[in-house]
């Protein structure tokens, strides 16, 4: 293993110590339980958005704290769940007072801990909602997932919803945002290389020299299917592809029913995408493939959607939400309306996006 | 070899491609020959600042371009330089009648080039100086280099010097600023891993599995030393110390003087760091190294600072000057006045850096 680390179990401590330090004007870390929020939390009457998840997907989720986005991060062990008692400590330092919404990847550890959090933090007189992020079209029911992962739409529902709490939003128009953007965004992710995970030191799973896997997940889970290695112009065709022809993916979550005052199961439907349709298209990088080849395989990308009838009016090419050193890429298109588009384009400070 | 691009030599024009196309709001294209350049240039009265380079360096220099930083970016085929016909159609492009810097970093092949261009481009009646970026204090003379290597500082002086023009900075004064910047700044780099260069197919170099690289360039030229693998804290160590340690470094660098109308020789001496000193620290990617292992470099690269009595007032971390697929980082200290504080922190909006 060839890492810039030092003991392998102080990898997520150290890495996060370094990331509050260099930008202190905007973010703030707090360890045991360990959470990252904005210097100037909480802002009063605004929702609290936070997220969380198992570290190694940097900059996901620290890295999108502050002004515009996330106002705390959960960051767990590398490919672990946080626990609930940061959940916990997060909603109590940044609750407003207008409530807080939890995005949840759709990992089972997440989605369990997100909801014991959720219960104990009402059981505070806190206001929760949790929304799940399950947007991966490549694969039903992965490794540590019921149903499908949540990827890369991630970073959209924390941009956009963050944009959202920033202009006064109230939490069930966020959450209903959330949903939205959710089930109108669609990934698929593939690796060249495994990932390393610091404390194994040694590849999560083996990968041929001339082998690609197509449908990672981002703990290196499985994918649909192993190929012999192809062109950037393939990859991008075959990721595209799987994406727009996805039709429709119906499922059941749990979601909190604030007027009942209890869980209720709610059905979902992914709207398909159509001839037509504006797009966010969302290049992104698994940690360990630089920028240029991202941009290479976002060329072939805006011919595809070009073709295929989408009008790409805003997108985003880098290494958002990684897999440690994995090389490889995902793709994610976001459909997107009239308000999506306004609360992207919204200033975001974070360590990771600035604009505006 | 596993990279996301499609025949080997079309990965320039491919990446250039992409980019121009995800950022068409703040930079377009041009080929044969190739360059990058502002949207809207030329911008009448103000200082055009150009760089160019090999590429293979992403998102250095193309990523560069935009309002507050670069007018234009000549990339060469991988780790090639560019040619002078690309740096005179840049400098025809861009020139707003106050005259063009070229900021070259010091590789034989760039510094004769981009002479060559000076001199085609004051042929036609267009003002140009070009300033030489030579802050790697790992080797004097290398592979492709008489001297130092221009390395990191390279990004500092193109923000720096590019707000200076924004603000209206006459060339002699935007040249003696680069000149300045240079000077004060210092850099060195490491390697866990070689590179690939696409068109070869193989690694530049062979590094052994508990072998790194100290002093590496950025094209995988030999450093200073090769020793096992050490932790993030001692990599940290030895390379902040090789440059807050480096006393000064003379040498004679060939500058164009206006006034008399021919190049004359000038001596520059680096002014070692103090104790005291205000610095900005960039702790900087190779391409293949994921961003939370930077912040481990940078969280121990603050204790260093702080035990030397140097006081970080800036920082920067992540992956700006690359080096294909490589894994490793370098570290970058830029001792820093106000004024170029204040020119810091102006505003930028290019693909790879933004805020203000």
């Amino acid at each position: 293993m060839k890492k810039l680390i030092n003991q392998p179990l102080d990898f997520v401590r150290d890495s996060l110590a370094g990331m509050a330090i260099a930008h202190d004007d905007i973010i703030k870390v707090k360890f045991d339980p360990t959470f990252v929020y904005r210097v100037q939390a909480p802002t009063q009457g605004k929702v609290a958005i936070i997220s969380g998840g198992g570290s190694g997907h940097e900059p996901m989720h620290a890295g999108f704290v502050g002004m515009g986005m996330l106002d705390a991060a959960c960051p767990g062990e590398v490919f672990t769940s946080p626990t609930p008692d940061q959940m916990l400590a997060a909603a109590r330092k940044v609750d407003g007072g207008a409530g807080i919404l939890y995005i949840v990847k759709n990992y089972s550890g997440d989605v369990m801990n997100f909801e014991m959090a959720t219960e104990l933090a009402r059981g505070e007189g806190i206001r929760v909602v949790n929304i799940l992020i399950d947007d991966d079209v490549a694969v039903k029911d992965s490794l540590y997932t019921q149903g499908r992962r949540g990827v890369g739409t991630t970073v959209l529902a924390e941009k956009i919803c963050g944009a959202a709490a920033e202009y006064g939003y109230h939490l069930p128009q966020i959450a209903d945002l959330c949903r939205r953007v959710n089930l109108r965004g669609r990934s698929m992710g593939m690796a060249l290389t495994s990932c390393t995970v610091p404390s194994k030191g040694t590849p999560t799973f083996a990968l041929g020299e001339s082998e690609m896997e197509i449908g990672i997940g981002i703990h290196g889970e499985p994918g649909r299917e192993r190929l012999n290695l192809q062109s950037a112009n393939e990859i991008a065709e075959i990721l595209a592809l799987s994406i727009i022809e996805d039709t429709t993916y119906s499922r059941t979550v749990r979601e909190w029913d604030e007027d009942k005052g209890e869980w209720v199961d709610v059905e979902l439907i992914d709207p398909p995408l159509h001839k037509g349709d504006k797009v966010l298209a969302f290049v992104n990088g698994m940690g360990g493939t630089p920028l240029s080849e991202l941009y290479i395989i976002y060329r072939r990308l805006t011919e595809i959607c070009h073709q295929k009838g989408l009008t790409i009016v805003r997108n985003l090419v880098g290494s958002y939400i990684t897999s440690l050193d994995m090389q490889g890429c995902s793709i994610t298109l976001l459909k997107l309306d009239d308000e999506m588009v306004r609360l992207w384009d919204a200033p975001v400070t974070t360590p990771a996006l600035r604009w505006g």
